[in-house]
Parts: C-alpha cells; sequence; structure tokens
C-alpha cells in the first residue's frame, strides 16, 4: 500500500484512503474531541460531522479541534424538516437552515445535508409537501451561495416517506435541485437509501453530467429491517447493496469528493468507537474504494 | 343507498359495493367456506383467494363452493418467486406458475398475482434479478394466453426489494409487460406498496393507457412499521395514503375491474371475519368508492 503525507500535520495517510470519511454518527457515542482523535489516529482523512454534538462543543471551538487534527469536514448533518406549510414552524426552518448553513461554513465543510421531512401531522398530501421543499430551497439558495455551501438533498428509502423525507428518489432529488445552480443544490447519493431504484445508475449518470453529487455515503441494507428502521444500516458487505454497482456508477459520474461511511446500528454502536473505525476502513477498503 | 339485483342469487348488493372485493388474506384465520360466506353475507360482489387454502379445499370444490355463493373471483395470489438463475429451482417455479395459472383459470379469476420474489441467497446482483424476472414471463405468456388468465405483475414496497420483491415501482411492471400483449401481462396497482411514488400517477396513467391494469388493491401505510415488515397493512384510513389521488388516478385511467382489499395486520386477524369485513367496507364507502 502506497502511503503519501499529510501535509498540516506530517501524518502518514494510506492512499486508499485520501477520500474516506467516518460519519460522526457511525461512532456517535463518542464525544466529538474523542471521534475527531479516533478518525485522526485511523490515519484518515476526513470526518462528517452532526450539529448537535457540534453546538454542544461550541461551534468555533469544534472548527478550531477539526482544522487542528488535520482532518477535512466531509459535511455537516443536517439541515431540512421544512415539509409544513405557512407559518410560525415553517419560518422557525427557514431560521434553523440558514444557521445550520452558516455552521457549515464554519466548520470549512462542502455540503449541508438536508432530509426534507415527512408529511406533516395528520396529512397525506405528499404532492404538497414536495413542493413545499422546492419552496424551502428557493428561499435558502442565496444564503447558500453567499456562504459557498451546497445543500445537499438526500433521498431516502420509500419507508421513510410519511415520517421523515417526502424526497424519495435520486430523481426526484435532481428535480428538485435543477432550477438552482449546481454549486448551491445538489444531492446526496447514500447507498442503503437509493440501492434498490431501477433507475440509480441512470440519476446518478444524470447527477454527475450536472455537477450535482455533493456527498457519496456508503452503509448496507441489512435485514431484518430493525425494530426502529432507522437503524437498519450496516457495515459494508452485512447486508444486500452491490457496492461495486453503485460505486462505478459514482466513479463514472466524475465525483471526486469524500466518501462517507454513515451507519446507524445499534450494535456499531455498542461497538468500541476505534473498533468500529477499523472494520469500517477494512470493508471500505476491500467492497468500496477498488471501484472509485 | 340504491340496490341492484345479484343475477345469480337474487340476493341485493348495494350499488356501491359492485366493485367491492375483500381478499381473503384479509380475513386469513377464516376457513374457505367460512370467508366466502362472510364475503357473500356482506352482500360483497367479489372474493380474492390465495393458492394454499384453495389447494387444502380442493381446487374443483373451491371453484364450485365460489360459484354457487354468486361471487365472483376477482384475483388469485399467487405467483411469481422466479428470480433464481437457471437450474431445478427455477424449473420447479416456472411449473409451479404454470399450476398457478391453471387454477386462476379454473377459479374464473382473471388474474393471477405475481410477487417476483427478492435476490437469490447470497446474490446482490439485482439487475441480473430483474432481468430473470422478463425471461420468466416470456416463458408463461403463452399459457396465459391459452388459459386466458392476466398475469398481473405486483411491484412490492422497496422495503421488500431484498427478500421478497425485486420489482419496486409502477414503471419497472410496466417495462417488464411491455413486450407482452396486455391481455396476457398486466400490473397490480396496490397503494400500500406504490403510494410513495413520485412517478405514481403518471404510472398509472400509462398502466390504463396500455390496459394493463390487471388489479387494483387498496390498504393502508401503517406507522410504526410492524415488527414483521409484512404486516404493515392497514384499514383505509388508518395510516398515511391519499386514497382520493390514487383512486381518482386509476378510475381515470379507465380501470373498471375490481378494488380489492387485501390487509395483512396482526390485529384484523384478531379480529372476527364478520367485523373485519364491516369495517373494511365502511372505510372503502367512505374514502375509496366516491373517487371511483
Amino acid at each position: 500500500m502506497t502511503l503519501e503525507t499529510r501535509a498540516s500535520e506530517g501524518r502518514e495517510v494510506a492512499a486508499t484512503d485520501t477520500r474516506f470519511s467516518i460519519n460522526q454518527a457511525t461512532i456517535k457515542h463518542a464525544s466529538l474531541p474523542d471521534a475527531v482523535r479516533t478518525v485522526a489516529d485511523a490515519g484518515l482523512a476526513s470526518i462528517g460531522l452532526w450539529r448537535e454534538p457540534v453546538a454542544e462543543f461550541g461551534l468555533a471551538a469544534s472548527a478550531r479541534l477539526v482544522r487542528e487534527s488535520g482532518l477535512r469536514v466531509s459535511s455537516l448533518c443536517r439541515g431540512g424538516f421544512f415539509t409544513v406549510p405557512e407559518g410560525p414552524a415553517r419560518r422557525a426552518a427557514i431560521d434553523e437552515n440558514r444557521r445550520a448553513i452558516e455552521e457549515t461554513a464554519t466548520l470549512g465543510a462542502p455540503a449541508l445535508v438536508l432530509v426534507a421531512g415527512g408529511l406533516p401531522e395528520g396529512s397525506r398530501d405528499l404532492a404538497g409537501a414536495r413542493a413545499r421543499v422546492g419552496d424551502a430551497l428557493a428561499e435558502l439558495v442565496d444564503d447558500a451561495l453567499a456562504a459557498g455551501v451546497t445543500l445537499a438533498i438526500e433521498p431516502l428509502h420509500p419507508m421513510y416517506v410519511a415520517d421523515r423525507a417526502v424526497v424519495s428518489t435520486l430523481g426526484q432529488a435532481l428535480d428538485l435541485a435543477e432550477p438552482f445552480p449546481a454549486e448551491a443544490v445538489g444531492v446526496v447519493v447514500d447507498t442503503f437509501h437509493v440501492f434498490w431504484d431501477p433507475a440509480v445508475e441512470q440519476q446518478i449518470a444524470r447527477a454527475g453530467a450536472a455537477g450535482r453529487i455533493a456527498s457519496y455515503q456508503v452503509c448496507d441494507w441489512n435485514l431484518p429491517i430493525a425494530a426502529d428502521p432507522l437503524l437498519s444500516r450496516g457495515y459494508p458487505g452485512d447486508g444486500h447493496v452491490d457496492f461495486e454497482r453503485i460505486t462505478r456508477a459514482v466513479a463514472a459520474a466524475g465525483y471526486e469528493g469524500d466518501v462517507e461511511v454513515e451507519i446507524f446500528n445499534q450494535q456499531v454502536w455498542d461497538t468500541d468507537p476505534a473498533a468500529a473505525v477499523r472494520i469500517t476502513v477494512e470493508r471500505y477498503r476491500e467492497l468500496v474504494h477498488p471501484f472509485l
């Protein structure tokens, strides 16, 4: 394995891992400093952060901590949740997203991941909720441009359509992004959420051609579906996703950014963070990196 | 409520209910004779049957029983499960489907519902499995034509893609059906499985224009997802499906066949069959029939 030197620190990073990022949700029981240290000690180049632990540690302190670690921040999770109709709740959601954009810029992350939100309480109007996602993007696009941050719309698996994300396919996310400049609005390709889609390769190619792949996230689709369906994500190789097929499509589409592993899984969370990162790196090297 | 007379029996059927069918899975703990009697006693016109209880009661006896009840058989569940590669298991699956086609004809049902099957054990090759669904249809289409039975491909919600059905969208089901005559290969529109799809109305219109809507099934998408995700189906009105939107689309597409309610749900199964049918009829009258 060839090695290269990371300029900021002089530490060595395996060349396979220069685009590899651990999303801190994968080791969610580690504090922010512990997560940063664990990822840096594993010789990785990048980390994906979440707003809540950043807020807890302090935004400026978090930005300094990560900068001094030599890690890049691949993305910030997350904004969105703006499917409610006009009113105080919607205004609060838009304001919250403006703050999230600022935080993303402060952390030096290229992308803010957006989870659209589900159907408003008691509503069955998917078309209306989906239209309001587009309206929210229109309100936020100037802030994103000014901050140099890409709003990364994450289509979620259709099993979350009612309660978490009315954006269910990559094609739909791209339709929502299309009216806006590619540097301001892109999409997340998350294997767990899109692997089932018969159009996934075609839509990845479309996203690449439009310069809109803002993040590539890899994790597996485990069965049985966990009692809390959010926790069905697994280490690459433990489930049913064909990482070669999707990774080749993402590479062929010209994506050159970081590749994030984000796993919500009780068993992974119960593992020592350093061990969980080690397993994740092994799986990435075997199942993802060869096809990038 | 206007009433009309059912010719075969002289019993009265409410005009709202002349296209309404209870799939026997909704009252799965009733024996076949009990299920037929319960549905007929509720004044309904049609019942959807399953192969296993029909086999248990005897095919000829089942056909006679239903005929004498005055009910139509709206569909037979189910064929399919033919995603395995060539070999003895695939041959057995094709043979089984041939038997199912014959049974459908014997029962006088217009459609045999097909659930494609998931990924073969250890495989992650969705494209290959999907192609083999097309191959199976090509093998079965002459039998279907000869028997006067429509093979009704049922796209299943993408949460079942790995373990039950690699056909995940209506668009994909229509792509699979397209090479074959519409009288031989159609699709099932099941609200639970397709309501999330941003393209659902467009694909229902496409299905109708091609004369390929072989069955319309209504049931709700309940949350939380049940521990056994197959049992997340609910009475119309209990979950998040917009029945008006989808029913209007199905009606506008020209569908004039039976409307089946098929609910897999432990609580519904624990209800007295006659009571479960009564609730189902009420929900159908309120939430589905007005938009047909």
